[in-house]
C-alpha cells in the first residue's frame, strides 16, 4: 500500500539556476546540491512536509534526464510513491498486469530500495516506488 | 513560505478506468468520483499521507485537460503547492519577475483559494498556489 509522495523530480537544463528559481517559488533554502556520477545527474532538493521536491540535471547528453528534455522540454519527470513492502508490492502489481521497469528492487540513496513501473501502465506517469531501510 | 504537496494531478482519459488502475497502483480505495461542470472535468481523488493524487479527465474537447492530452499524452499535468498566504506570495513571486497566470487568488473547491503560475517560468512545470480557508 502506497503511504505518501516520498518526492516529485523536475526535469531541468541547469539545477543551479533551477534550483534559485525555487528558492524564490517555494520561499525557502535548499538544502544541498549532489552530484551523482553513477546515475550521470545532478540533483537539488527541497524539504517540504512530508514529501520533495528534486530538481534533476542530467550530465552529458547521453542520459535519461538530458533524453526526457530534448523530447519533451523541461517540466515534471517523475513521481516516487512511498510503500511498507517493496518486493510485495511488485509481486502484487505484476500478478495485476502492471509494466514494472524493475521486477525486483535496486539499492536507492541512504539505504532505500527502490523499483521502477513503466509509464505505459500508469497513464502515461513514471512512478518510482521507493522502501526507507527497516528501523528509519 | 510553501509548506507541502497539496495534490499531484494527472491528466488521463477515462477517469473511471484510471481509478481502477490506481485503486490497484496505490492499493488505497477512491474517496469519490466528482463531476465538476464549471471546470468542464470528472476529477477522482486518491487521500495519502499529507497530500493527494487526483486523475482529471476533461468534460468534451474545448477544455485544457483534453487539449493537453492532444497534444502531450495522459501523464503528470501539475502540481498543487500549499501556501500559508496566498495574496503575500503572489505579489512576493511578482515582485521577483516570476510570470503569474492569476495576479489575484480564485475561489477553489471547499473555501480553498487558488492561483495558478505559468509553467515557462517553473522549469515548464505548470504549479497551482492553495491556501487554506482561515481555521481549517
Amino acid at each position: 500500500m502506497v503511504r505518501r509522495i516520498e518526492h516529485i523530480a523536475i526535469a531541468v537544463k541547469d539545477v543551479e539556476a533551477s534550483a534559485r528559481l525555487f528558492e524564490t517559488l517555494l520561499g525557502i533554502d535548499r538544502g544541498r546540491i549532489e552530484t551523482l556520477p553513477d546515475e550521470g545527474a545532478k540533483v537539488a532538493f527541497f524539504e517540504l512536509e512530508g514529501s520533495r521536491i528534486e530538481l534533476v540535471q542530467g550530465i552529458g547528453s547521453n542520459n535519461p534526464m538530458s533524453k526526457f528534455i530534448e523530447r519533451r522540454g523541461e517540466g515534471l519527470h517523475h513521481i516516487c510513491l512511498e510503500v511498507d513492502d517493496l518486493p510485495g508490492t511488485l509481486s502484487v502489481l505484476h500478478a495485476a498486469g502492471i509494466p514494472l521497469i524493475d521486477r525486483v528492487p535496486k539499492s536507492g540513496s541512504s539505504g532505500t530500495r527502490v523499483a521502477f513501473l513503466h509509464p505505459k501502465g500508469c497513464n502515461g506517469v513514471l512512478v518510482e516506488l521507493v522502501e526507507q531501510p527497516s528501523g528509519a
